[in-house]
């Protein structure tokens, strides 16, 4: 299979995962069951598209790893409903305080600020619900899959991307400098699309040569993928000398390009993708798709 | 040992165990470890004191069930954790907007909005980070804590603590119905009484007689300690009987005596304790500590 029809095949299943485990609910309470307003307001954020980068990297490297699909789903799905919390808590006020997310009204803009911090809690609590329902199920891999979940409640939780926002949040009204700016993005970005890597392997029982591997082409893929966004906005838009020199205007925060001008900022980026791409080398062309979706990424003009 | 001299001993142990897991950071970032702004304000709610009723019940049912109370500790606290940040959020705008929690600032008044939904987070993410760190130094009773972690889940998230909270929200302005207020006491309040005996249970590997006996005796104490909590705020209270017969008039919430009345309310709770002290009886003089538990409840006075 190329890589167009392996990519539409792990994002069918992420969208189908995602409906299966969160279907609409049917009566506005019952026991057992979500509430109705509850589950309204997560699948609102939840299925409102996205590229699904993280549990399609889930899959992908499970594939690699020869890890059941089957298997891997539910870890696959908990990432985006991670992603997912984690967007609608930043959006909020007291946080980016945002009305516009995907081109749709953020969650409390429509369901109100209450229900959207349950909303994010309710997508973080059920992330960990269905993982360890489905570790439960395999009873045979309990260990790897205890190992994936422990990955990804590092990579996503107080010295991962939580860790990220809080400093994100403390230079909100400060110059930034180098070490904040790699900090946060290292965090904030890169250590969740490290977790799916780590994840599949761990399910997968992989070697220390291969967790370094993936580590080093999670981190690497995260940092160029947020280099690249800052210099895809300088180029996608009119006023973009004025960012390039000091601080992103509009969103008040510091940037790459801004950091260290336009040139050094692709140049840093290359490296990068690269370097992602020598690390793919020891998994031969068993990694042709993780190659491809680098390539895709790298390729990306929006 | 009697109650008096047990109890300490499980407050002594969460105490430890909550600073054990959570100390005081030391720089402002590093990698590796929790931002110490962060850590500031998780450990500001989380060790404001309270009575620590959730870890006490964990470790005492863990005790009786003969597990290791060293094995119990990590989950006892992840308890704590998650009840903590499950005050943080309803304090917050939005929620309840409350300025005071156990006569301290709340956590949003102190940090401010943004930092605050980063602690809850924070401490949700990381209750299940702990447990599953904990779960990886007993391979020998690995499914044991895996179940331990999927009962807690599945009763602090969205067909529990937190399905309780939305419904809460969704009557903040309508007119409470039995059904409705049953529904949150049952889901908001004795959900989370309830996971710690089942989680020890899980641990414990006990059958099915005794998970439905801890079930039995959570729910009975969880709605029980509510009633009384809603009788305490009229008896202590000189405008009493205005409350005792309409909305809770400070808080607009719907109180059991407002609906019941207060005679009807003691009849409630008294039948509640009942229940929850029967449903002991196949545990014979092994819960002795929890019975004294329950009497101690039932004869508070604030």
């Amino acid at each position: 299979m190329n890589y167009e029809a392996k990519n539409a095949l792990y994002i069918a299943r992420v969208e189908a995962g995602l409906r299966a485990l969160l279907p609409e609910a049917q009566a506005v309470w019952e026991d057992g069951k979500i509430p109705q307003g509850l589950c309204e307001s997560m699948r609102y954020s939840l299925l409102a598209g996205g590229k699904r980068v993280r549990p399609v990297l889930l899959l992908a490297t499970a594939d690699m790893l020869n890890v059941d699909l089957q298997e891997a789903l539910c870890p696959a799905c908990a990432l985006e409903m991670i992603h997912t919390y984690s967007l609608i808590h930043d959006d909020l006020p007291g946080m980016d305080d945002d009305d516009l997310r995907r081109g749709k009204p953020t969650n409390h803009r429509v369901y109100g600020v209450g229900p959207a911090i349950l909303a994010g809690d309710g997508l973080l609590n059920f992330a960990f619900e269905c993982m360890l329902q489905n570790a439960m199920r395999y009873p045979q891999h309990l260990e790897g899959h205890v190992r994936a979940m422990a990955v990804i409640a590092a990579r996503a939780g107080v010295t991962g991307m939580i860790a990220g926002q809080s400093i994100d949040l403390l230079y909100e009204h400060r110059q930034m400098d180098e070490a904040a700016l790699s900090y946060i993005h290292r965090h904030k970005t890169a250590d969740l699309l490290t977790a799916p890597l780590l994840a599949a392997a761990s399910i997968a029982g992989s070697d220390e040569p291969t967790l370094r591997a993936l580590e080093t082409f999670g981190q690497s893929v995260g940092i160029a993928f947020q280099i690249q966004d800052d210099l895809l906005d300088i180029e996608g838009d009119a006023a973009s000398l004025g960012k390039a020199t000091g601080m992103d205007a509009e969103r008040g925060k510091m940037t790459w390009p801004a950091l260290y001008g336009v040139r050094r900022a692709h140049d840093m980026a290359d490296a990068l993708w690269s370097q992602a791409l020598a690390s793919l080398d020891i998994f031969g062309e068993q990694a042709d798709y993780l190659r491809a979706f680098v390539q895709n990424l790298r390729a990306r003009r929006a």
